[in-house]
């Protein structure tokens, strides 16, 4: 119902964006490859790379490539102008990831949160300090930000403020709108994002499976959330709310959640809840990154108990699975988070689930993989958002910073 | 991913699909208001107007309009030149309808099926029969057919072969292929799609909510499916299975449904698993509708048994509707097909469900209500799918018929 015509200036970004993409992932190459690639004639192609080194986007490199007749120039990404900023906020802590606008990372840093009880304003400013730094560090390597993205384990809406995240005991928190003000209103865009949205973007963009145009990345350190990919765009709905699936009712007499309801998948599979059911007595501290490597030793060293306790885990979240399946016909289920470290014990179960409960054949087509990005999913995922300008075509003009 | 460029072929495609779209919604109108109203330049706008009279899609009228200076001669759709056939296969028998380009109702017919016993070839034949019959009134009234689209409540793969429609007593069935064969390869596409994905269709398009991004129709007269409308988009997943929700497992211990699951919603809130459950004494027959009719005369007499009956119901489908929502999103949920007329007594428990489940508060925007489109949905939808080729802005050149 859209009435949004189209333009020759339109053509002009679907074009540019084309090449960019095609750089991406066939750099070093030539004017000709990029044509014969594209399906742009050659005019058009040089026309536009002419623009990209403008705005210094692409480069041409020393190297040329000499197959009959005259040797062509060969051409790269230029990370040398601009970076995109992720970030995430989680139970774990706070994260920061820089990547260059040719992919190359700039930084990683992570920090201990103010802790759970800390209130919002005070996770705020410590989130705003990190980014502070992380927007000073890249502009001290001459390069200007094209955008900072927060991803938050909770409910955003459309305008950035978390709804809801009750792992972080947040509700209605402006994170956007006090980490504008809190960055003295930039030039760039921030956003702020649902954490599993981000890790499906990730996994879209970077992971061993990027592509695939309908998948789900499913994470569980904090809230149980999942992130959905339908047709190679990130699935939203009405409000920003989609991909809820912590709080399907697994087990109607299950026990209490965070929620106030009973027997939701977060409350009987969620990382939290399978922590709370370890032993503790070895266990040297809190910190659930230690307490799930130990979970990860116990399953190795062949506990029984721990591997029926991940089996069963398992199960839980293979219904949740054979939900999404039989709702959203994924090719892709990705787990990620602390769910990867455990895949090894936790994806047979899951399968299981998928193919007995699944209606589809085979269940669709569903596969069910381990995430490779470890905890960095949802911050590599902001990252990502913050370059999809270049992907609609939307290049940055010159900034002054 | 892609790697689809733009060119100025594009550019035309989407400004005539736009004209079309806004004379459909605002016709009658004048060239300047098309130009105001879609923002297209005037030279832009009579140029294409221009073509769709050429092409027999729009036609001056004798109106004009007169406010300040020269009148104004007015457009409207010309629906003389083509048509679109949309069918349906289901428990309740065979439909096909068709309208013309500017909307207008050609035709409407119901048949009896050949039985819930008959073979799929018998199935295929007598639709094939009914297809022909209404090509041949399109043609006898001066118009080409755009295409012909054919819903089934079951699995349908990208090739438009029924997987599996279980309510039907159909796996395998190459119905697209046979179709076409049996209608000796027509100049035009034929398609076949699932029944709750045209239903959604046919809402998203022509319903009081039309244009609504996020929707979900449920229908349960054969199986229970949900058609899903996404930021716009059919939601149809990686082999084109999405939205298959009549196989939720609501009731572990539930009855056995056709599927060999046990407690699937279809199993427990399906149309045919309710009337079941009616003390069938007074029905004179077994006809779907005369039960469904005699169903809602009872809940309307007050009898106590049959509104408690209709309200479980309504629970079930609430806590089904509640998954949607949860993953979703949706702004609207429209109940069809049998599900409409009982609509009275399922909806209060459906927001009742919806509202205490749903995470997000007040479960997301979300509305439920009732469709207007009786059992007519799926083709009406069918007959909206064979017109989507007009909002892309691929129109029909001269054809041979």
């Amino acid at each position: 119902m859209t009435t949004h015509t189209a333009d020759h200036t339109d053509v002009r970004a679907t074009n540019l964006a084309v090449v960019l993409r095609f750089l991406r992932t066939n750099a070093p190459c030539s004017r000709a490859a990029i044509a014969a690639g594209t399906g742009l004639n050659k005019a058009t192609v040089t026309s536009i790379v002419g623009d990209l080194i403008d705005r210094r986007l692409t480069k041409e490199t020393q190297q040329t490539q000499n197959h009959v007749g005259r040797p062509a120039t060969l051409l790269v990404l230029d990370g040398s102008a601009y970076a995109a900023i992720g970030m995430e906020v989680s139970a774990l802590g706070l994260t920061a990831i820089a990547y260059d606008s040719a992919g190359g990372q700039l930084l990683r840093w992570h920090r201990a949160g103010p802790g759970a009880d800390a209130s919002p304003a005070k996770t705020v400013a410590a989130l705003a300090a990190l980014a502070r730094r992380a927007i000073a560090a890249v502009h001290s390597s001459g390069r200007d930000v094209l955008g900072l993205t927060v991803g938050v384990p909770g409910l955003v809406n459309r305008d950035g403020a978390v709804v809801l995240a009750a792992g972080l005991g947040w509700r209605d928190v402006e994170l956007r709108k006090d980490l504008v003000a809190a960055l003295s209103r930039p030039a760039f865009p921030v956003m702020v994002d649902n954490d599993a949205n981000l890790g499906a973007l990730a996994e879209h963009r970077y992971g061993p499976h990027a592509g695939s145009a309908n998948l789900i990345q499913l994470s569980g350190d904090t809230g149980v959330g999942a992130g959905v990919i339908c047709d190679g765009h990130p699935l939203r709905g009405n409000l920003g709310y989609a991909g809820e699936i912590g709080h399907l009712r697994i087990k109607p007499d299950g026990p209490l959640c965070g929620c106030g309801r009973r027997g939701c998948l977060e409350a009987l599979a969620g990382i939290p809840a399978i922590l709370a059911r370890l032993d503790a007595s070895d266990l040297p501290d809190a910190d659930p990154q230690a307490r799930t490597e130990q979970l990860v030793r116990r399953a190795e060293a062949g506990e029984v108990d721990t591997i029926n306790m991940l089996t069963e885990v398992g199960t839980l979240l293979g219904q949740s699975v054979c939900v999404l399946a039989n709702v959203l016909n994924p090719e892709l289920v990705v787990l990620g988070g602390s769910y990867a470290a455990l895949g090894r014990w936790l994806v047979p179960a899951v399968e299981k689930e998928l193919i007995d409960g699944a209606l589809a054949p085979e269940a669709g087509g569903c596969q069910v993989v381990v995430s490779t990005f470890g905890h960095d999913a949802t911050s590599i995922g902001a990252v990502a958002r913050s370059l999809d300008r270049f992907d609609s075509g939307r290049l940055p003009v010159n900034q002054t910073t």
